[in-house]
């Protein structure tokens, strides 16, 4: 392997992408590039402590900014992305949480309307220690207090639409988006389909850690140093997101109701199992039934996500997308001797 | 400790349960004995071969055969029963998985109604390998065979409703009944609120394994042998199914659509940690939204069902439930090692 | 035609069904009979003033008392029973409705859970001007009042439920049950499914009106006098609840989500329209895609209720169920002739 | 009242909309202009016979092609536009309706995806007769054939969205699109919130009738000759489409699931009701509890649409929106004795 591209970005306020799709690429790149990213977290870096109320410091639509897009040369329509993310690190010693009016899994919100007084709004800060692994949750009242795993992720990751459209942000649908699926890791090969001529990716919302659910919609949202790997795979069509690790098949189902994402997610694993190792729909049906997981991602974004997933170790031994993860291992291993 | 109490009973099919409520129990037992119970597979065990398909040789409504309904002296409207089970082994080697026309999670069916043609209706055949731990997965079509590990669970474990209701013992709800959640393993105790006197409790639909969700609505199906240690806790309630096991709290909301299942665990899990260990409710929410896993149980049965999982080791050091689990593992010790 | 059997029953309070299914038959009658019945309004006719909160004068589960069951003689599983309400008419000169803590469509309830603060409870009066064919709102705060049209109705209507279960009044199924639609009203036929014999029918929960969906979950609730002639169709089955009248078919479908409810009854009534008009299933779907109404009817109750109706005008010109509405109403027509 | 500003219409292919927001103006006028337009059916006028199925006439993402945007002249976000429609003609003697794979109420679709064969794909062919107001249904199968009214609709009348997103125009949502309610008619105002400068409004998706629910996705499509006038209310916000005529208001509520359309339309209705009539929300909550009228819009799109309608009888004597729908009326007429 030769020397690797590496291109480092971090991006002026002004330079946030609120959508994908209708946005213009802010930077142009060959597959199996490394790229360097800095993404804010998902409320611009404004809630720094418990007087930051969402509703006072987020002027709407501007949540959730995302770093991009990227237009990755020679991806046209009916091709795969691949992103490898080799190190998603926070960028910062604290993060936040909160709670949002009408929003959330455990209230009425703007769909799932009612007529009851919001929740108060309440916001969490959390330390973040990147030496012991760990972010500090405190309870606001009863002074209980406990160090919790630090899991970074990106809760959103994604391409533009296909059929002409502009998705905010905060939406996950077949284009990706706002997943917040824990399952965004370091070590972790995102494909995405690409709808058009660049594919025109971005990246944001990391979390330090977050529930399966996402439970009142905002994870321990923190600004992060992110490193990933880009590359293109020509001809083959991804239907929705899919996700790969060296122990497991990953499909990402978005929609409402709950049940829709977890059909959408077993549907295309299923029909991924087909195309790579020609297992029948209906003998990979039955595998499913007794072999999958179906992690919740979220539970209260505008569509919500459920994961399939499966071992490697209980399907046949082939390389998915042609070796794609193995290979962008691989240039993440060299990238990290490199580096450190 | 003295001399355990146990009772064995072994169901002649005359004898089974078809629903939670409305079936006169079979038994009396007082709290803190040890059953010794076998229980039959969902198809009455006359799925054996691939011919037998469940349209031909299983009558409806005569599916899910239970073992019980258990009368536990002095269990009242209000308190709770604790169930640890103690083993759970598959009593054939062999169990059997099918498609059911109009039934599953990726098919129209008789509630989510459409005029397509069902699914094929099709047997898988599994070997079970009690020594190896393992069942055997065979694809139908094209010749590929896997080991998979054997994980048995009872589907299905209940007690009479309130209201004056009787349930299916397909269906799953705040009394139990057919959750399909793998949890129900040896080594976890399940909480159940009591809501008529006895409380009248069975369990069966035992599994060799089970995918998240079920999602052809058929795990590896098995008659088991299960022994399991019944406890009583007075004056406390349970609104909904809660497990323990040695890491985990769990609660289990079963409703449709699938996103109410998951809110109900969640304000289960959120009330249960309020009133165990003064976390407050949004303190509770917040904690949860960052540590919970919410893992997916059936998404086929009458209600869908979705635990709230959160691991002990982020919580106070309180036992729960006035330490029942640990008090009900010791007791499933002292069994075994009189036993073994 | 001959003399009308008739049949007069007014239930004492300790004679209430709670459950259809469960509960023996307080009278036996033979198909043809004419019954004249009462029934008490939901909250067993205790709320009465603007005090009387549900939660403090009703004690749960003795909520939505039935008059019933009836057992109808020669009926037998496979068979269906036609039920034609002749009159519908309020017993008192008030009604009342309510809001209900965690119960409604626009709130968080017990099983779309949350953790708002439930809405205050209140009680609307009406009175019930049965001359003048009114009952009058009364806004709380700002003086506003409306006499609204006088529309009486059965919210519940239903037999004994399959696969021995026994289910709450409160809910509406296949059986029947708490549908709480506005079409159930005089000049209607109700078809039940019968699933046990003498197919165990009651009748509830009269309303002097209703909104489609019944948003706050509580109607113009009211005493009923009600007369219905009850007959026996041997050998046809009925899936799901259908109605007539005059100028519609209909179904009823009852599920959640409510698209669920909306299938259900949209697949019924095109199964329907094959079986006596033999217009196949995709012509039918055509059929009602461009021509069918498809009122809600409670999307508050455990599974929620949306009918799909279709004009007699747009159908051949066959009598489904061989006539029986249209015999039904001539019964009807002597029993009024000879009654006033 | 002086001359009225007339502007007629007619796009050419190339210039179809096929996304609300992201599609550049077609065309700038001032409020109270009466615009005559043309919109091609939503197929593009290529399904003209049997055999033209639409997965070989139609190339996705080429489907329901939009009239517009227009550029209404001092619309600003926070304003809301009143659009009333004062014809709606069919402008060719026939219609098509088809069912499209994995399209429709009841069907497995991508979303509420599934492992079934799609259904056949068939056309049924209209004959429109716009002196007589009838279509002509034909099964395909039995021979039966009817005549139904005449009920010219658009499916698709809306704005660009808010959050710099751009939807296919086959998704109903806030900002309007394809919400396929029969209630869009002549005589009706439809008021919609202007989330952008100008706020470019489009309409299309002509339908000579539809059932309630749209349940095989497909209505009797057809191009129409439309003339609607357009006005603008300045600083009067409208959250959710509204509508109005004669005799009743009402808001469209779309989203999945149904019953959160549901929500959404009743709560908005409630929030109407207390901005123009001073009704406390929970004294309108119980008002529409009994007299609000909740017809289905749409179970197939991308989200479902339903409706939530109050008579103007039974609501304070106030016009709503400065009394625009009177006003619209009356140019209406104006327009209408100039023309003939």
């Amino acid at each position: 392997m030769g020397a690797l591209d590496v291109l480092t970005y971090r991006p002026n306020p002004s330079e946030f992408a609120w959508t994908f799709g209708g946005a213009a690429p802010i930077r142009r790149l060959r597959p199996e590039t490394v790229l360097e990213l800095w993404t804010e977290d998902a409320f611009g870096g404004k809630v720094r402590g418990p007087d930051d109320l969402v509703s006072k410091v987020v002027e709407f639509p501007f949540v959730n900014p995302q770093t991009g897009p990227f237009y990755v040369e020679g991806a046209e329509p009916g091709d795969s992305l691949a992103l490898h993310f080799v190190s998603i690190e926070p960028s910062r010693d604290w993060a936040a949480s909160t709670t949002i009016p009408l929003f959330g899994s455990l209230t009425t919100t703007h769909t799932t309307a009612g007529l009851q007084e919001p929740l108060p709004e309440l916001v969490w800060m959390y330390e973040v220690d990147a030496k012991r692994r760990t972010v500090t949750y405190r309870a606001k009242e009863s002074g209980f207090v406990v160090d919790l795993p630090l899991a970074p992720m990106h809760g959103t990751v994604g391409v533009a639409p296909a059929a002409f459209e502009a998705r905010s942000s905060l939406v996950p649908d077949a284009h990706g988006g706002n997943m917040d699926t824990p399952e965004m890791r370091a070590g972790t090969t995102c494909y995405l389909g690409v709808n058009v001529e660049g594919a025109l990716f971005s990246i944001g919302d990391g979390h330090c850690r977050q529930g399966e659910g996402e439970s009142c919609g905002v994870a321990v949202e923190a600004a992060m140093d992110t490193v990933l790997i880009v590359d293109l795979i020509k001809g083959v069509a991804t239907p929705w997101p899919r996700l790969e690790n060296d122990d497991y098949l990953m499909s990402a189902g978005s929609a409402r109701p709950l049940e829709d994402a977890f059909r959408i997610a077993q549907v295309d694993l299923i029909d991924w199992m087909q195309a790579e190792f020609g297992l029948a729909r209906l003998d990979g049906y039955q595998l499913l039934s007794q072999a999958s997981e179906t992690p919740v991602a979220n539970v209260v974004d505008p569509n919500y996500t459920c994961l399939t997933k499966i071992r490697k170790a209980y399907l046949p031994a082939v390389d998915v997308y042609s070796g794609a993860h193995t290979r962008l291992r691989e240039m993440a291993s060299a990238y990290s001797a490199e580096r450190w």
